[in-house]
């Protein structure tokens, strides 16, 4: 492939200096839900850390060259989640950091960058005005100013969950799984799905055959907001399993960056409109489309409803509160199911940080319906 | 310490039979908690794997042993998770597996049995009488009886997470730490939790001083039902970090085991009533008792209520969705909050498999409140 900013070597040392609660994070398969999908679906989960989303990878990266080498104080903007992470792991390392974020963001993640000893500066605008005032807090005070996605380190950092996840598919080879499992004839096992729980098809019209054991994943549904997260994930992918189809996914009420990768040139649009706040930019960056247009196979945009009942089916198939922007590989599928019949797919849960009466406005009354 | 039927050397044997998707589990400090319970907490996390509970552990390796020697053809009698856990293990390897659960088990947790290809039966009483009859399908069948907590293998891959624990600690000594983050100060540091964000306090009078960055823990809470996880993990933190308090929590509706621990004899009880329905045994087995004299520092006894209040702080604070059983910690310290204030506690979420309506109906119509 063409070459991304990125470097695989890099992101292995990066590895080294990320604290290691953000890694080696759990890689299943989650059968319960792949009945009212279609196909197999495995979790990636970054939610189970001390800030509840996978932006520490990033910030640990940050953070360690920073006190290393760099000035002490630190500013960022963030719908919620980088900036709740920076503030982890300065806190670590004795860095001053300040984040800027909307005062329409996510309360839950705010309190959270409070509640961690960061400096919280709110603007009257959305998380574009955020960007701006952030920029020109570290002009004006000569201190670093990390933006997520444009710095190579947030990049570098997410990228280590597509070390994690070419790491896992090479065990999970055919041959490997079979020696392990010591089976001598797999395809005996594959009638045992028949006898998965019927009254588990929720919006399937006929039984897919889903094979027991699961091939190794053949493709990765990756949040696509700044783009850290897809460029760097892809950039492994490409890199180390290039048969793995990269499919981004972004919400339709927040389309900048998918409707610039399908233009192959950077649009910008006047608003936003959708739950997903953790990936709700307008101005894409020039240099991260330019990655973007390397590692992606694919960017969709999904509708409101499709995250909502991918966060439905998420806590009622998997038992996971998850934020909106991890519901948008689930809401992908359920948007395209013949694309994914049969597939294997991984998903990355990428953040839980949502306030409580948005999400049982959002998940319903009913917000644990019959089955957990 | 005196012989437990445990050996650290086969524990760690243990582990290397065991899918990687159940080893390696998430332990991570979650500040949000610690407000209200006034001790720093850590949270291992045994639900984001395919059964959603620890048991998978143990059922590795019953069936890698199975597999290699044994009949092909196994039972065991099940509240739910090791049913499932069994189901999960002995597909990966052709085994014939069957499960005998009581009809007032869990519903969720009988439906994945079924979907995991296992015959179940089910009893008409409670869980003793399902380990009854599946005492008897072994004898009159030939096949192989699963004991839980008895099968030594049932205790040693429960175990196994005590490995991690006290690899982990060892990671995190104070001067380990100190020298990763690049600390030279770091009473500088615990001043930064006075701005926690005081409207988090729901239920503590004052503002408890907690250290960041966090000792190394020393507590471990572990969920007592069969006695398998305590006896274990009780066993591993004994024998490689004697200085960790290991406390053993049961319901007050089901007290045999506690009962037996502190009266050093069995004590059986003529029913149970508890919602936490992975831990309801009324018929201690002696030589799981034996163990269990020697691993566990104290053995509790909780009330309903802070279960479910445990459950519901999970959910708030942590984002987690847990079954009664797991939240057993959290209400062993919303019970006795002086015993633990100040000190690292690590909880054991051992389970997240609950059926929606009772989940609902427990943690109530606001199931998601304020902040999640």
């Amino acid at each position: 492939m063409q070459q991304t900013r990125l470097d695989t070597g890099r992101i292995r040392a990066a590895r080294r200096v990320i604290d290691p609660v953000f890694l080696g994070t759990p890689l299943y398969r989650c059968e319960a839900l792949e009945p009212g999908l279609g196909c197999v679906v495995s979790i990636k989960l970054e939610t189970a850390n001390p800030v509840r989303s996978f932006k520490g990878r990033g910030t640990e990266v940050v953070a360690s060259l920073l006190a290393e080498h760099g000035p002490r104080a630190v500013v960022c903007a963030s719908a919620g989640n980088l900036g709740q992470a920076l503030a982890w792991s300065g806190r670590g390392r004795g860095l001053d950091v300040t984040v800027v974020a909307s005062r329409f963001a996510t309360a839950a993640k705010l309190d959270r960058i409070r509640a961690l000893g960061a400096g919280l500066e709110l603007v009257d605008g959305d998380h574009e005005l955020a960007r701006e005032r952030a920029a020109a807090i570290a002009r004006y005070d000569g201190i670093r100013l990390v933006e997520d996605s444009l710095d190579l380190e947030t990049c570098e950092g997410a990228a280590t969950i597509g070390l994690e996840l070419v790491e896992a598919r090479k065990r999970a080879k055919p041959g490997a799984q079979a020696k392990r499992a010591d089976l001598t004839d797999l395809t005996n096992l594959t009638n045992l799905t028949d006898q998965a729980d019927p009254t588990d098809l929720t919006n399937l019209t006929e039984q897919a055959e889903l094979p027991v054991p699961a091939p190794p994943f053949d493709t990765v549904l990756i949040a696509l907001g700044g783009g850290a997260l897809a460029t760097g994930v892809g950039h492994v992918l490409k890199a180390l399993a290039p048969g793995v189809e990269v499919i981004c996914v972004q919400p339709l009420g927040a389309p900048a960056l998918t409707r610039s990768w399908h233009e192959r040139r950077v649009v910008t649009t006047d608003s936003t409109d959708t739950i997903a706040d953790g990936v709700a930019g307008r101005r894409p960056i020039p240099a991260v489309l330019d990655d973007l247009l390397l590692v992606a196979d694919d960017a969709v945009l999904v509708q409101e409803a499709s995250i909502i009942t991918g966060m439905r089916m998420l806590l009622d198939h998997a038992g996971l509160v998850v934020e909106p922007s991890a519901a948008l590989g689930i809401a992908a599928i359920l948007e395209d199911r013949d694309r994914f019949a049969g597939r294997h797919v991984v998903t990355i849960v990428c953040g839980s940080n949502v306030d409580g009466d948005a999400y049982r406005r959002w998940v319903g009354a009913a917000a644990l319906p019959h089955r957990v």
